[in-house]
């Protein structure tokens, strides 16, 4: 018997017990083409072990690249699921977002065709139907921590888009994970209507819960139940450096700031941070203080939240997923199981990433992009603007509607030859996701550009004077001086840019390593 | 006396009526470098007495360039207002759209600083303060119906940003408009709080209402009464031609195809449809059937509303302004007042385009941008990349929200030299206000692309069968084929571009007059 108990204790609906069976015996189930849709969120509560036994039994029969699913998920999920597919040839669609290095590889050599979507608007979206020929998926396979009398679904470190999606789903097979505490109870499921049905959702702080802690279920389309021990892999966080403390420093500088002004409350307004070094160090900032009874309103809780906890200074956390590191973030969790339980609500995606709540609560948004340009346009998924890292996650499900839109990088990234190779600022990014429309603030460690109510010109002198490396800034100003002035007298100058050199830096760094040019000197011959 | 009532009749908060004075009179509160906030909403509701005072006074004192002021409005007003201020040199910040051949000048020769932002977001951050140092602004000078007795105002042919702003300006100056009909009763006007104290905003179906039809105002702030007879000077609607007929036509059978999927109710979902001819010609199609019991959520009425609701398709029209010609407008509906008023609401415009009603209602979001590209962005703002037109307006606010999001252009337009000289398709749109993630479908007369739940290879493979002119199809077949053999075989393909040459059908319009390339041939020299 699980110390975390029994496999019957959690299925509470008792007829469902005739249909507990192994994951191999699953494998009946599926058939190459098929729209699979998972439960789990940027690794946390997606389903292992019916997973690995389709990689084991594709493994073990020579069916790589026989065996393709089109795989849809609220976000990524760990790598011996969806990485092991993509090493397997496993994987056509993959919908929208992943991480891992061999389904990036798979996607960016042109074999996995992944999209790329606002996570919130995607979970909306499949539950209007638009992401299958028919709207419907053919095996939903979720992780659950226990199912009621009711047929009711308690999830487990994630919401996901099971709420979303379940009534899709013609078959359902549930992993019913007993190698760890039950989450029943931390859920807050609000069953949406399609348009023009669709009811408020009536949150008017990060705590407030609108719904039941269970997703119902058609217990007539459940085709299996296996019982899994497997815990999620979630990632360690990423260290703090002195770059993430220095932009930590502005964030919490600007905050008082805008305290003082007047422009936000003393405990602030509910906070969005991604993940990554950076967000570590602000949320690191925020558990020392100075600013108490604070609230999270995010899609994603790492392991730096506890933290954020502990310090007193963090009241409540409302978040789609509790992602927390393999170890030590969840067997710290469950040894504290009461202290943080009550303070932490997991919300359905598309209602955690929806603007309706996030522009309500005035959400304070913060992200990483890969880099920004000088008139404030972010690039957050495309490196080079070609090459698909992870996917634009829920940055602009927040970006676009929070109070205050904040994104931070560092000013410089090293290139293989050269440690300051690559600026983060650039005359133009190469691939756009967020635009000039929707941010305010940009921050590196070099400093803090608020851009609320600047035009082009003048966003564009204070991003290069606050946030460009030292060694960049001449550069940038250069271009800048030089557009302006040529945009200006042809009376086409609103955003001045000069397309035939707009990219040198970028195509300088392919030739020669380092985007630290010596002059935006080109000779283009258009071969007429 | 006027046969629209006196002025008496319509300022029924008595004591105010000693505060009435000629427009000229007003110039005593105005000093060069204040930031003035005006009513008015693309144009329609905008202030004209005082405008047009001012500009009086500047050119009477030759003033031009000394008298400069910061004009923040809901989004564009009269020529004889705001461009004609721009002719005196009369603006330095523009807020965050505008229509006028001398004010576009201004800003792309860098003489007026214009700010381009979404108009809900706009309205929204007015109210948080952000546009200007303080988050005040020195005198709003408002056009209004009438007063009541408790100095609750009843705006006119639009919200704008009146109720957002009302409270933040220090001296307010009303333009009583008794040249036209009382507009009483059909705002519906909900006063917000700022985060953490907002509250939803229930409208659950375009009629429906939550406020009161009043902004209510701080009597001791108005400082004059002016009356004005003046009407909006709205434009009259564009002529539909075959393009515009041809791209209705794709979208009314792919509205008839949404139905029979079940993916649209019989009477399709809210409409919020652009200006211009072909969202004309849009509105056209739907006013001869064959959909009823039809409803418009939307930004802008225009003269086609009159249409739409004489047809007997359209219930109901929600909108931020009534925006209808001069003439044949508003005669028109003058002289059917009683068939039209209860069948229209004007909210502010940080309801009106709120993400949340958009995207609770589910509206279908069509919207015509200068350009799209083959994987789907999308430039609505800058021709060339860098010159201002009027700016991003709302579209962003419904194609980010709807549930169907639709743009739409004609293949191409002419060079100057050549009919078919620019390709309204491009490799890589030059300036992006709308990305990939955000667009559902394209259209233009050639055909249609539904891209929900494609990626960006095959999205680029269906937008170039379906969107681009027979005579740039196989350049930009080639150019996609191209792009994706390099990407790929670097594995940096997700969403293959050719930074060298992805600008040289723009560059070949700035040196030959047309988009229209021999070949991809390009040859760079970077100066190093």
């Amino acid at each position: 018997m699980s110390e975390f108990g029994t496999l019957e204790s959690r299925v509470r609906r008792k007829s469902l017990l005739n249909k507990v069976m192994k994951a191999g015996d699953t494998i009946q189930y599926f058939t190459p083409g098929q729209n699979l849709l998972w439960s789990g969120f940027t690794p946390a509560g997606y389903p292992k072990e019916v997973p690995i036994a389709l990689a084991d039994h594709v493994e073990a029969n020579n069916l790589q690249g026989k065996w393709k699913f089109n795989l849809f998920v609220g976000a990524s999920v760990g790598a011996e699921t969806e990485d092991r597919w993509a090493t397997l040839d496993m994987i056509d669609r993959r919908w929208p977002y992943q991480t891992g290095k061999n389904i990036a590889k798979g996607i960016n050599e042109g074999r996995i065709r992944m999209g790329d979507k606002h996570l919130g608007l995607f979970a909306q979206d499949v539950s209007y139907g638009f992401y299958t020929e028919n709207g419907r998926y053919d095996i939903g396979i979720f992780e659950v921590s226990a199912i009621t009398e009711d047929c009711g679904l308690a999830l487990t470190t994630s919401c996901g888009i099971v709420a979303e999606a379940i009534n899709l789903c013609d078959k359902i097979i549930l992993e019913v994970n007993t190698g760890q505490p039950s989450f029943e109870g931390m859920h807050d499921i609000f069953m949406q209507n399609k348009p023009p049905h669709r009811q408020p959702f009536l949150i008017t702080s990060a705590e407030q819960r609108i719904g039941t802690p269970y997703v119902p279920c058609d217990p007539d389309k459940i085709v299996a139940i296996v019982e899994s021990k497997r815990r999620d892999k979630g990632r360690a966080f990423a260290e703090m450096d002195d770059t993430s403390e220095a932009i930590a420093g502005h964030i919490m500088d600007f905050f008082a700031h805008e305290v003082k002004k007047g422009r936000l409350p003393e405990n602030l307004l509910p906070l969005q941070s991604g993940v990554g070094s950076i967000a570590n160090a602000v949320v690191g900032g925020l558990a020392k203080g100075p600013f108490t009874n604070l609230s999270v309103y995010t899609e994603v809780l790492q392991d730096t939240m506890l933290d954020f906890f502990d310090g007193g200074n963090l009241n409540f956390a409302s978040a789609c997923s509790l992602s927390l590191s393999e170890t030590p973030g969840f067997p710290r969790f469950f040894d504290n199981w009461e202290k943080y339980f009550d303070k932490i609500v997991l919300r359905p995606l598309s209602i955690s990433n929806a603007p309706e709540p996030i522009r309500r609560l005035g959400v304070i948004a913060m992200n990483t992009p890969v880099e920004f340009d000088i008139y404030a346009h972010a690039n957050s998924t495309l490196v080079g603007g070609t090459r698909m890292i992870n996917g634009l996650g829920g940055s602009g499900d927040f970006l676009r509607n929070g109070y205050l839109k904040i994104m931070h990088t560092p000013s410089v990234r090293p290139s293989k030859t050269d440690p300051l190779g690559i600026t983060c600022v650039v005359p133009k990014a190469p691939h756009i996701d967020h635009t000039e429309h929707d941010l305010d603030v940009l921050v590196t460690e070099q400093g803090l550009a608020d851009l609320r109510g600047m035009a082009p010109k003048d966003r564009a002198k204070l991003i290069i004077e606050k946030c460009a490396h030292p060694e960049y800034k001449p550069i940038l100003k250069d271009y800048l001086e030089m557009a302006s002035k040529e945009c200006l007298s042809k009376g086409i100058g609103h955003e001045p840019q000069l397309f035939d050199r707009a990219f040198k830096m970028q195509q300088n760094l392919a030739t020669n390593g380092t985007m630290r040019i010596k002059n935006w000197d080109i000779k283009i011959d258009l071969c007429e």
